[in-house]
């Protein structure tokens, strides 16, 4: 099966890419000597998750608990759920548990940390930690982390944050500092329970910028990354990886050819309404356009509108371009995770346009 | 069941705002004595269509061709693909008329009009005309249009319009214009058709704001609208029906308490990246919050961030809110085909926070 074979919209996931990626984070990664609990919100796939193991029985990070479920009922079971608990989701955490999976979870709450110790299955928890993003998490210096971490008992096996606010560095020198603020924050944290009486085992922080930027990660136990796996035209924008490491485009026709624009089946469902890179130094729009073989085409043209299921590539004035009715182009997205949400399979090649694979993802909650 | 039980996020739909807002749309066809051809890309549920259809066999219009997989096996055979149509994809709707589907595809391209009419199924198209929109279609004073008629022959049945554009009307009066130019330009090419000879029997308009303030329909022979069916907020924005017609909802869950500010469980993927209402008289961000029974709270808080699973709800300073992490909120949406787009099932809700039912909803290409 061949690229001009596939039905469109579709994801085309470069493998090539996609394993470089892996092991360029790896080697980031054993340079600091702290493992990889590679997060799977981006990919959602067991064949990505498998690669991104490296050959290693794994665990890895989650954001819903519908990943829970799927990546458990393939086999791994070391799963962090990294996203605030509800005292309500905790059953569903215990069935898991219960069915041979070891989910720990998230809390920075006083009341969500009482529930999780009342809760009659055994289930561990971290304590979320604010390095600086201002979204979710409490501050090591705060007194109700001691509280939280009293309430949680010996439910508590440490300490997690997440530099979210990395997205915003505009030079590797920035990304770097936040990236000890990340690092910094978690262990004075970690430093602060132990000094309390708690056993900290789990110390745990990531992005994919910081992890390509941090200078050091003394101190931590793990590290967590989605993103670098895809990367994407906002990653690249912020030198997590070059524009031409981008694994995942999205396969589209020319359906119309009204003056001076393409019109293509890739619109807003199948490129999704992320406008990462608008305060980036290059506004790439919906998508930057490339031709199926997956080379800079169209002088650099974007698309800068999306309708549900039209998206309209603005060409320069005066463009010869001549793309007939039918032909192939394919999009590098703005933001991978989202891109991906709307479509459940992947169509694998593995730098030419012959189809070698089709994987499966799974999406929802 | 009712909604404190179910998990979030997810969809919930209020059948008594569903079916006012069906009888209110066809109550405006009625009117004008033209048949509607419900567009089912906003609802994706055989559920919803068939409500929308009011007991007739009905004919449909959709935006993709799993959607016509999807409809037709569920025996709605009368499918308007309202997408350009590429060569490529004439097998797929052949397969399916052959199955007993009557899908009738749409073009404004010479190539392509080529193709349909070379093709050895026996496809019926439209010609898509443009009636200010500027995305797809040809004007009816454009002489391609015979070349398009010419060589389409009797494969072509009719003229089909969408105005797009009255989605940036501001007044009332602006969309009964903009109302007035789609049924005029489309009546205008199929009265040129005629006069060179051609069978048109399908003159087609339509959208939500231009079915609601259209004065005359004078011309049509069937009209299209979709989004009428939930409303958005966005929709509401521009006077197409009351916010509180809005029947979609996302159901969430507080998820964290940061200072001034809800965590909430529905982010980027259950809300859209969708910012439609930025430029309306009030910006709702991602979404107006409402409580779990659908009316107003918070202040009229809105959704100012989203990240992939975490809306972060910013309250009014010194907001006296108290909502402990678990407490369920309801998010109205901008765009509910985006938004909708996320999810595989309604969870049907009578008024009350009685769920009454689920239906499936479908996704993809």
């Amino acid at each position: 099966m061949k690229l001009a074979d596939l039905p469109t919209p579709c994801l085309v996931l470069d493998r090539q890419k996609l394993q470089r990626n892996i092991r360029t984070m790896a080697g980031n990664l054993a340079r600091h000597k702290v493992p990889l609990r590679p997060h799977m919100k981006t990919a959602k796939s067991i064949d990505v998750a498998r690669l991104a193991l490296l050959g290693q029985p794994g665990a890895i990070t989650v954001s819903t608990l519908a990943e829970a479920e799927y990546f458990a009922s393939h086999g791994i079971v070391d799963i962090l759920y990294a996203v605030g608990i509800t005292p309500g989701k905790l059953d569903q955490i215990a069935r898991l548990n219960a069915s041979g999976a070891n989910v720990t979870v998230l809390t920075d709450d006083l009341q969500a940390a009482e529930a999780i110790a009342a809760h009659p299955a055994n289930i561990k928890a971290l304590i979320e930690i604010d390095c600086g993003e201002q979204r979710g998490g409490v501050l090591a210096a705060e007194d109700v982390i001691s509280e939280i971490a009293r309430r949680l008992g010996n439910h508590l096996t440490g300490v997690m944050t997440h530099a979210g606010h990395s997205y915003q560095g505009r030079s590797i020198e920035e990304i770097a500092r936040i990236a000890e603020a990340e690092r910094s924050q978690v262990v004075q944290a970690a430093q602060r329970l132990r000094a309390e009486g708690h056993v900290i085992t789990i110390v745990s922080a990531g992005s994919s910028p910081t992890g390509r930027h941090a200078e050091t990660m003394n101190g931590l136990t793990e590290f967590r990354a989605g993103v670098y796996m895809f990367g994407d035209l906002f990653q690249a924008a912020i030198d997590t990886h070059a524009r031409s490491s981008i694994a995942l485009t999205v396969l589209t026709s020319v359906i119309g050819r009204p003056a001076g624009r393409l019109l293509v089946d890739a619109g807003a469902l199948a490129l999704s309404k992320d406008r990462s890179t608008e305060l980036s130094p290059h506004d790439f729009g919906f998508g930057l356009v490339l031709d199926v073989q997956g080379e800079p085409a169209l002088g650099g043209a974007t698309v800068r509108k999306a309708y549900q299921e039209h998206g309209v590539v603005v060409l320069d004035p005066g463009s010869p371009v001549t793309a007939p009715v039918g032909t192939r182009l394919r999009i590098l997205p703005n933001h991978a995770c989202l891109t991906a949400a709307a479509h459940d399979r992947y169509y694998v090649v593995d730098g030419s346009d012959d189809v070698v694979a089709v994987w499966p993802r799974m999406n929802g909650w």
